[in-house]
């Protein structure tokens, strides 16, 4: 049966070395898998990326952000994610609906429930199988990011709104602590990779059974 | 009192002659207002606009189509609408959310309750002062639309999806008749003018009394 496995996290939580240690896991069980990324994984989704994190000669109303989330989110859905679980597929996800309850909805302070009558008209039901939460203290994650070149319109936001998003993660995990795992992201790689690959061996096994 | 006025209408009923028209009979008047169009009106709204009108590599969702379309015009009335009528101008707008029910609603055939949650969303409380609805038979407007060198992504649609078009701006045009005024675009270009004549005229004096 067909997974959907999402990944979330402030910036610089590692969330590109999890996804990279996610695919060696279950391409080493031989599980059929795509790996994709939001907001993006199509080429027109893609584009509405560069959109959302470019900054313009304009302020970008907060309302705009959001649906444009939403029509990549949409697009992704139609083009890249429900092909893949229709063919067998598991779909490992950098960042989904979560990100956008977090950012849009914690860190710019849209209402929740704007952001649920998106999510309904976009998704219907479908909701992830299995999201993993890299957690670390914001001012950790973002030394790390700074470190980067080039930061994005995202990434130059202040501590104080990344630990708005932080929060609603942390309310998230709890509400849908069926689906939701958190991961403590402060400790050594090693210690980051064990508790993903306990995660994921308890889901792959049931999953494959 | 400024007042916020949009043009609606199929392809090839004449939006731009009257558009400019309407700018000159403002102007002669000595109305202050600003004309501006959707999907677009703001740098960023315009280039959601080449994402909408541009036929890509891959199909565009129907909903990310709709959410693109409220993207652009979220940005448009932060940027644009607003500042300009809280200035005391008039908005001259060329198609606005009636184009999203007559098009993305009945074109598409998109349920009409997600474009109501859409606008509440997007919009408020705010609707348009006045719209005018330039209608003619879709054959007629086709025919004048088809000799443009280029069509774009929704001129390419066949003669049954502006059948559909049409039909909701007949049926909204019906709903809401305090702000629709129907003006037969089928007509020749003086008897058109004479029409938004008379209903501008009507209008400029009662809102510059």
């Amino acid at each position: 049966m067909p997974v959907f496995i999402t990944l979330e996290g402030t910036e610089g939580v590692g969330k590109s070395t999890a996804m990279a240690y996610m695919q060696d896991y279950l391409a080493h069980h031989q599980i059929p898998f795509i790996t994709t990324r939001e907001p993006g994984g199509t080429p027109l989704a893609e584009k509405i990326r560069t959109l959302l994190l470019t900054k313009d000669v304009e302020p970008m109303s907060e309302t705009t952000e959001l649906l444009l989330m939403f029509a990549a989110r949409a697009q992704h859905l139609a083009q890249v994610i429900k092909p893949a679980l229709a063919a067998g597929k598991w779909v490992l996800c950098d960042r989904f609906t979560d990100a956008t309850y977090a950012y849009q909805g914690g860190g710019r302070g849209l209402p929740m429930a704007d952001i649920r009558q998106l999510e309904e008209l976009v998704q219907g039901t479908l909701r992830p199988s299995l999201t993993l939460w890299l957690d670390a203290p914001v001012e950790l994650g973002l030394s790390r990011a700074a470190a980067r070149q080039q930061l994005d319109r995202f990434e130059q936001e202040k501590a104080v709104f990344f630990d708005r998003v932080r929060a609603v993660y942390q309310q998230r995990a709890e509400a849908e602590s069926q689906r939701y795992r958190r991961i403590d992201a402060s400790l050594a790689l090693e210690e980051v990779q064990a508790q993903i690959k306990a995660v994921l061996g308890r889901f792959v096994a049931v999953r494959t059974l």
